[in-house]
C-alpha cells in the first residue's frame, strides 16, 4: 500500500505489557505510523530492548513516564494501560488527540453496568458518551468518525463476530447462548502472578471467572444491540497451556425452521468481503494455531446431535484480532487508510 | 492393605501403548497382582525397558505375541488392544479367565448401535451379552460378579460420573445436555500420526469429531439408563496441548424449581463415601493438573448467568480414572480386594 | 516394608512451595512418618487443600506460622524455607530435633565461600560445622549419624553423582569439566516472578546465571573432595519449558589411556547396588521424562568425536532426587529405615 | 523496497513439510517472488489450505507431483525434499534454473565424506562440484554467482556463525570446541514418527545423535576452512519441548593471551553491518523466543569460570535463519535484490 501523506506520529501508553509489545510489532511494519513515544511507569528510562528483547534494533524511543510525554509531537495515542487507571489518563490528554484504548474502561456504554461490574463509579462519564466500541467489522462507520475508540476485549471479539450476524438475521434464539471459551495465558498480562507461572499453567486446564467474568456484560451489550432486546449469555472462560489464541465454542438453539447450513450461509455472506474474517468450508474445524500472530478470525458452523441446535466455533489470536491487531485495524479506519495496512502478517505455524 | 491370598497372575495384552504402560505402572505397586505376561505384536521380543524406559528395573517379562502367551499360568487378563481387533482376541481366550477390556469393543450393549458407529457387525455378540460396563461407582455390583468387564472410555467416565446422579434424581432436563470436553493428547494413543506430533498440538486448541465422536453413543447409553428414556447429548471434544487430563464442562438445564445448589448437594451426597470421587467446595474450580497420575474425579457445580441453568465441571486423568486406573479399580472389585488397592497414588504437581 | 516402631512425628517448615508440596506427597505414603505440623508464613491459617488442591483429602494439618508450632510434639523437621532465612530458624529450633534442610544455607562447609557467594556472613557457623552434606550415595555414613543434614541442590545432585566416582577413580582430568545443565521451571520456586510466567518460559530456552550460579561452588566443593584438590568447573544452567527435570550434559577430558567404556564400567560398578541410581546400557540416552515423579538418577557415558574426551549424561527429577525425594532418602538413613521407604514411586509418563 | 523488474516465478518442491510452509510464508510477502508451482508427492491434487490451513486465502497454486510441473514457466526452484532423493531430482531439472536446496544433499563438498555419513555414494558429483554452500554471511560472494546453492543445516548455521570469525581471527583453539545444541521439534520435520509425538516430547529433554549426528561433518567442514586445517568438534544435539528455535551453547578454549572480551569485540565488529546477526550487549543472554519467526541470529560471549576458556551462545529460529529464511536471503543475493527483501519479519513473542 502506498500512503502518500506524512507519517502519523503515534504514542503507545503502557508499552511494557504484552499488548503494548504486540502493538509495537505491528506498528513498526505499518507504512504510515511512526512511533514517537512509549510509556511504562515502572520501566521508565529503559530502552525497549531491555524490556522486550525481540523488539531490539528498530530505533524505538526509550520508555518514559506518561507525564514526560511531549504531546505536541503526538498525533495519535494507543492506550494499553491497566483497567481502572485509564479513564483518568485519557481524560487528561490534550483534546485534539485521537485515541484507541485497549482497556475495558470505555467498553460498556452504560456507566451503571460499568459500576456494577468494576466496583467503582466511572471516572469519565462524558468521555464514555463519546467513546465508540471498536468491533471493526460491526461498527466500521462509528469507528471512522470517532475520536475515542474502545477496543473490544479478546473474548468479546471472538464471540461477537459470529453471533451478531446470527442474531441480526434472527437465525438463533437469543436466550439460549452458551459460550465455552478457551484462552492462552497472554490474555492475563505480563504482571507477575503465581497463577500464571509456567508450573501452574502447563499440563492442565481449568475454568475461571465462571458466570462472573467481566467480559460477559461486554458480550451481552453487543448481542443485545444485535437482537434488539436484552440478551444474557452463559460465558465460561478456561485457561489453556498456550501463550496465544482463543477458541470460542458456542452452542446455540436455532429459530424454528432454521438449519445449521443457514447459519453457515449467513456468516459466509456477511463476511465475504471482510479481509480478516474467514468462514471455513463445511466440516473444517478452526484451530487457534492457524491464526497465531495474525489478525484473522476463523469460524465455522456444525450441526449438533441435539435437534434444533448448532455449534459455532471461532478462533482468533487474543493479542492480535483480540487486542493490538484490531487496534491497528481501527487506527486504519479512523485515519482513512487501507484497513489491512500493517496487518498483512501471515500466521506463524508451527 | 494386607492381602493374604496368593498373588493373582495377570497378563496385559497390548502393553506397548500408553494405557498399557499406565496399567503396568499401577499393577507394579498393587499388593495382589503379579504381571506374568505382556504382549505387543509389533514389539514382541523386546524388553519393556526398551519400549518404556520409565518402567525399567522392575523385572517385568519381555513383550511377546499374543499367540505365545501360556494361558495356564494366567488368572486375569487386561486387554488394551486397539478397537476392532479385541472382540476376536477375547473370544479366543480360555473361558475361565476374567477379563477387563479397555477398548470400545464391548461398551455398547446394543450391537446395532455398535455396528452403526463402528462400521462393521459386532464380532462376538454372545460375549457382548455377557459384558458388564465398568463405570465402577455406578455399576459396582454388576462388576463384582462379571467375568468380562468393558472399561468405560475416558470422555464417558468424566461426563457420566456427574450426570448420572443428576438424571437419576430428576434434577436436570435430559434433552438439553451440552458436554464441551477438553482432552490431553495421550488419549489419542502412541501410534505415529501426523496430527499428534508436537508441532501440530503445541500452542493451540481445536475441536474434533464434532457431533460424530464415538464416545457420544457410549455417554448416551449411560444417561439413557439413568433417565429411564432415550437421551441424546451434545458432545464436543477438543484436543489440548497437554499429555494427560480431561475437563468436561457440562451445561445443563434445571428441572422446574431446582437450584444449582441442589445439584451440588445431590452430588456431594451421592459421592460422600466414594474414595475416588470428590465434589469440591462451593466456588472451587477443578483443574486437571490436580488429578495428574491419580484415579480421582473432581467435580463441582456452578450457577449459570442464564436463569434455570447450571454449569457442571468434572476432571480426571484420562489415562488413570479414564482408563487404566479404573481398570485396576474394577479388578479390585472383581477380586474382592479393597477398591483402592494399588490406587493410592497422589497426583504429581506441578 | 514393615516398620514396627511408632510413627515419627514430622514437621515441614515452608510447606507452601513446590518442594514442600513434593515432600508432603512423598511423606503421605511413607510407612513411618506422620505429618503433624506444616508452616507457611504468608499462608498461615489456610488448609493445605487451598494452597495445593492436589493434596486434598489426606487429613493434613492446616498451615501455621513457625512460631505457632508446638515443638514438643515433633520428632523430625524438614526445612524448605528460602535461602538466607533458614540459618536463624534452624538455630532457634529445640536442640534435640533432627533436621533435613532443603535450602542452600548449610551446604557450603566453608563459611567464607558462603559469604562470598551469598553476600552476607553466615548466621550460624556453629551449626555449619555440625551440618552434614546429604548427597546420600556419596555420604551415607555421615548422614546416618547426623543431626542436621544439608540436602544438596538439584543441579549439584545431578552432576556430582556421575562425576565423583570418575574423579575418585582418577579417570578424568579435574581441570576440564564442562557442565551444561537444563532444568525445568519448578526449580525456580512458586513465588510470583515475571521471568517464570508461562508466556516467558514456553516455546524457548536460554542460559542464565552463566558462570555465576550459586550451585557452582557447591558442585566444586564435592568434586574437590573427590579429586583431593581444588576443582573449578564450567557450570552453565539453562531454563527449559517444562515443569520438572534436569539433564546435565557433562563434557570431560579423559586421563591418559582411559577410554569412555572405562567410565561406563566404573559408574556401573559404583552404582550396581544403589536403588536410585541406574547406569543405562551402552548407547541409550537418558530422558528427564523417564524419571518424572521418581527418585531416580539415570546416567550414561558416550564417546566424543574429540579424541581423549567423553560425554556424560545424567537426569533427575529436580523436585525428587534433586530435592524432596533425596530428603526422604536422607530421613530414611538417619532413622535407620529401609532407604527406599516412601520412595517406591514409579515415574509418570507421558 | 522497490523492485522494478518483473516478478520471478518460483517453484517450491516439497511444499508439504514445515520448511516448505515456512518458505511459502516468507515468499508470499516477498516483493519480487511469485509462487507458480508447489509440489508434494503424497499430497498432490490438494489445495495448500488443506495441508497448511494457516496459508489459506493467498491464491497459492495446488500441490502437484514434480513430474507435473511445467518448467518453462519457472525461473527459480526452492527444493525442500527429503535428504537422499534430492540429488536425482535436481540433476533432472532444466539446466537454466537457479536452485536453492534445503536438503543435506549438496552441503558436503567432499563426496567421500558424504558417502561415509549418508551411507551411499553421491548421486550427482558433478552438481556437487558446482554447488555453493549458502551460509550467506560467510559466503556471500560465492552465493551471488551460484546457480545451485546448498542451504546450510539449522545446527550448522547456529554454530558456524559465531565460530568462523573466532577461528579466522585465531582467537580460539581449533581442537577444543564443544557444541551443546538444543533444538525445537520442527527440525525433525512433519512426517509421522512416534518419537516426535506430543506425549513423547513434552515435559522433557534428551540428547540424541550423540557424536554421530550428520550435522557434525557439515560444521567441521566450515570450521576447517576458517581455521585453515582439519577441525573436529564435539556436537551434541538435544530435543526440546518447543516447536521452533535452536540454542547452541559453545564452550571454547582461548588462544594464549586472548580474553573473552576479545571474542565479543571480534564478533561485534565482524557482524556490525550484517542485517540479520546481532551481537548482544555484554551480559545479556540470547533467548530462542526472541527470534521466533524471524531471520535473526543473536549471539553473545561470556567469561568462563575455567581460566582460559569462554562460553559462546547463539540462537536462531531453526525454520527461518536455520532453513527457509536463509533460503530467501540466498535468493535475494543470487537475484541481486536487497538482502532483507521479504525478511523484515519481527519475532512473535510471547
Amino acid at each position: 500500500m502506498a500512503i502518500d501523506t506524512a507519517p502519523v506520529r503515534v504514542a503507545v501508553l503502557g508499552a511494557s505489557g504484552y499488548t503494548g509489545a504486540e502493538l509495537m510489532r505491528l506498528l513498526l511494519r505499518h507504512p504510515a505510523a511512526r512511533i514517537v513515544a512509549l510509556t511504562g511507569e515502572r520501566q521508565a528510562g529503559k530502552p525497549v530492548a531491555e524490556v522486550f528483547p525481540h523488539l531490539a534494533g528498530h530505533g524505538l524511543p526509550d520508555l518514559v513516564k506518561i507525564e514526560d510525554v511531549r504531546w505536541d509531537g503526538v498525533d495519535f495515542v494507543f492506550c494499553a494501560l491497566p483497567h481502572g487507571t485509564t479513564q483518568q489518563v485519557i481524560a487528561g490528554l490534550p483534546k485534539g488527540l485521537k485515541v484507541v484504548d485497549l482497556s475495558a474502561d470505555f467498553r460498556l456504554a452504560d456507566v451503571d453496568t460499568y459500576a456494577q461490574w468494576y466496583g467503582h463509579a466511572h471516572q469519565a462519564p462524558d468521555l464514555q458518551r463519546e467513546a465508540v466500541y471498536g468491533l471493526t467489522e460491526v461498527n466500521r462507520e462509528g469507528v471512522r468518525n470517532a475520536r475515542l475508540v474502545a477496543n473490544p476485549g479478546c473474548y468479546p471479539t471472538s464471540s461477537q463476530l459470529p453471533l451478531i450476524p446470527l442474531l441480526m438475521n434472527d437465525l438463533i434464539q437469543a436466550d439460549d447462548i452458551i459460550i465455552d471459551a478457551k484462552s492462552g495465558v497472554s490474555g492475563a498480562g505480563r504482571d507477575a502472578k503465581q497463577a500464571n507461572l509456567f508450573g501452574e499453567v502447563a499440563e492442565g486446564i481449568h475454568a475461571y471467572g465462571i458466570a462472573s467474568h467481566r467480559h460477559a456484560p461486554e458480550i451481552e451489550q453487543g448481542l443485545s444491540l444485535a437482537a434488539g432486546r436484552p440478551v444474557l449469555v452463559n460465558f465460561t472462560p478456561h485457561l489453556m497451556p498456550m501463550s496465544r489464541g482463543i477458541l470460542s465454542s458456542i452452542y446455540v438453539r436455532l429459530r424454528n425452521g432454521v438449519k445449521p447450513a443457514d447459519l453457515h450461509a449467513a456468516l459466509a455472506e456477511r463476511y465475504a468481503r471482510e479481509p480478516f474474517v474467514r468462514v471455513l468450508p463445511e466440516g473444517v474445524a478452526p484451530h487457534t494455531r492457524h491464526v497465531r500472530g495474525a489478525n484473522h478470525c476463523l469460524m465455522n458452523v456444525f450441526p449438533d446431535r441435539l435437534p434444533g441446535r448448532a455449534i459455532v466455533l471461532s478462533v482468533i489470536d487474543n493479542l492480535v484480532k483480540g487486542a493490538s491487531g484490531q487496534v491497528v485495524q481501527n487506527f486504519n479506519v479512523m485515519q482513512g487508510y487501507d484497513e489491512t495496512a500493517g496487518l498483512d502478517v501471515i500466521p506463524v505455524f508451527p
